[in-house]
């Protein structure tokens, strides 16, 4: 990629003016496509709207994916001081091990529906600042950690999958939702990788006593250096990158969703080529995609993140993809009726 | 497979019985094994319990898929004599020359999930009778066209896939939800290819008026030869024979899961190797699959028959198989908290 263009989170609103948007040629030649293929028009559903989609970010009637990228960042988060998660914060820098072993469930995602996987930790040893007594980075941090997110994407890739670890992340993600559209942290919280009720009434005071002490950020790309961590910066890096490039980008669940809530706030045109793979079954995740203007591809009760969804919605895009291109039309078949 | 068994429909409630069931041990050392993985427990959601059902249906802690088979069925229907349907139903024909070039969805779907299709048009020629003035077929014809599908089922394949293609046939399914679990045509009736508001109010009473025919039939069995036509009864048998293999079935749509509705009324455990692979767009489709007992994999909007939602969600299972066999244990990766 090019150098990361941004020197403050505030210039994040004009640079939605900045980007290229979706090709109109491609797609209103990828949508006349759909309707002459041997079906009935629409009979596709969303594989139909998911191929128009892609031929729109990648400028083609005919989209390819044979080169797919998954970026997974790992941060870890001083609100742990809390007791906001049951498992201890090593466990973040275990799971990258494991990730980079090729064990974890985003590894065998990703071998199923070849995407390339990076996995990129961040600063593993320092946590971010607790968000109940500070901000959790400067805005120098965090805009050098969006500068990782944005370098770590391949402007050749022809599709992102984005995913995240960090213990603790599932308390930032709620903050974050709760910045960007509103309500208390009762609206947000959930179980995450497993709190039970004494544990979620943790993450509960934690994150309201965040929002009262950083209320002048919400609603703002503030938010993001105030609220965020480095892996949440580094997604909003990443999803620049992409639409710079104009790489169609699938965000994974409720905390991958949630990471971009700071894009959102500054301007939703920037989220226009991202697609939410999967409804989480983290309970804040339905309002949050309402708030962002996305309908899940995938609801299938999962609640993993490493961008596990994303990953297994790649097959579904691909599967898309192959109709599109792969069909014929009713001229090309002889079918009656087209 | 061995030769098709049922000398009548009404042997069918007693089949039941005698066929095998999921391997106990199996599923107890996949559920442990889902217990150990390098994840909060559950939190693959629907791939954990996809990939539990898949070993007890295989006999195995840790089920493969390298061989999918798929199977389209292909029939006419005389209810299109009362103009249930927008396409002339010389379409049929067309479309299974089109699955033969390897122009269909089915097509491109098989292949990126990696399954082996195989589409089998039953008479052509010589549509069912029309239901609204007499039975579809005799039983004899019935078990002719399970024999046909119990005789196609590979009982090598490690999971199966089922569709159809029969201009008319939804109308017929219609037919076979309501005889299966009640109401009116009105509670089952749709657009299926796209039938304007006239279409469908033909539908409405061809479909009535055959529920009315036949009320004798009505939630049992022989609703299949009365209601049914020939890709139905060969569904039915494919199902049959799967289970007498030990073979787990990813049912496709609305049509689909219709069909199967007679095996319901027969025994609802002759479903039980059986998944809902996605919702249809099809109105009909949610009762039918509350009638049935399951919940579908996926919900994309899909309304276009063929196999296309059992192709797509085959990619779902492999991945869930992947996870499940390839993921680290806790103790192998070395990570705290398992």
């Amino acid at each position: 990629m090019t150098d990361f263009p941004l020197k403050s989170l505030d210039a994040m609103s004009s640079f939605a003016g900045e980007l290229p948007l979706a090709d109109a040629a491609a797609i209103e030649a990828a949508t006349n496509r759909q309707m002459s293929l041997t079906k009935p028009p629409g009979a596709l559903g969303r594989l139909e709207d998911v191929a128009i989609f892609i031929a729109g970010w990648q400028g083609a009637e005919k989209p390819q994916i044979d080169h797919a990228q998954a970026l997974v960042f790992a941060g870890n988060h001083g609100v742990c001081a809390q007791g906001v998660n049951p498992f201890p914060q090593e466990v973040t820098v275990q799971m990258v091990a494991n990730f980079e072993a090729g064990g974890a469930a985003i590894n065998q995602l990703c071998k199923a529906a070849g995407a390339d996987l990076s996995v990129i930790p961040l600063d593993l040893d320092t946590p971010t600042g607790d968000i109940t007594t500070g901000p959790a980075m400067s805005e120098a941090e965090t805009l050098a950690a969006m500068a990782r997110g944005w370098d770590a994407v391949d402007p050749n890739a022809q599709i992102l999958c984005l995913g995240e670890m960090g213990i603790g992340n599932s308390t930032i993600a709620a903050a974050l939702a709760a910045a960007a559209f509103g309500g208390s942290a009762a609206k947000w919280v959930g179980p995450g990788t497993g709190s039970d009720a004494d544990g979620i009434a943790r993450k509960t005071r934690a994150i309201d006593a965040a929002l009262d002490r950083h209320a002048a950020k919400l609603g703002t790309a503030q938010a993001l250096a105030a609220l965020g961590g480095r892996e949440q910066a580094a997604i909003c890096g990443a999803v620049l990158a992409a639409r710079a490039a104009r790489i169609p980008v699938l965000l994974d669940g409720f905390i991958c969703t949630a990471a971009v809530a700071p894009l959102h706030s500054a301007d939703p045109r920037l989220l226009d080529h991202c697609l939410v793979a999967h409804a989480s079954a983290e309970p804040g995740h339905a309002a949050l995609v309402i708030g962002l203007g996305k309908a899940p591809l995938l609801d299938l009760g999962m609640r993993l993140g490493e961008g596990s969804g994303a990953a297994l919605a790649l097959g579904v895009v691909k599967a898309a993809l192959a109709c599109h291109n792969g069909m014929a039309t009713f001229a090309e078949a002889g079918v009656s009726g087209g």
